[in-house]
């Protein structure tokens, strides 16, 4: 999940959103952002998914592993 | 979810698991498993993360766009 969490933290972080930002965008409570990005929430689908929309990344980005080079970001 | 779904209930037959031996490797109730295999469910990671190891299935092959082309089954 840490992996995951990372993900989602730069993916905000390209976005140039704040987790405050990123969770209304989301639909989730501000305190659970540290959470998701620490790798230490367990999140449902439906959350990747807004995550996903509101960071223009793809789920499959989002779980790629390591070494197949993710595919351009925020396409 | 429906795409989900199916792919996580395509990846089952590949394995020629029933839903009862799925469940019981996931570690989700088999009568959870209809709802799942429908897209009218909302899961975890972790449970996505348990039926990738239980169906031999990459995490971003089960959320792959269908034009990618997901790479070979039970890698």
């Amino acid at each position: 999940m840490k992996r995951l969490g990372k993900r989602l933290r730069d993916a905000r972080h390209a976005k140039g959103l704040s987790q405050e930002q990123a969770a209304e965008l989301i639909g989730v409570h501000p305190k659970y952002m540290p959470r998701l990005e620490s790798g230490g929430a367990n999140p449902t689908v439906a959350t990747l998914v807004a995550a996903s929309v509101a960071y223009g990344i793809s789920l499959c980005d989002l779980f790629r592993p390591d070494d197949e080079g993710a595919s351009e970001q925020g396409r």
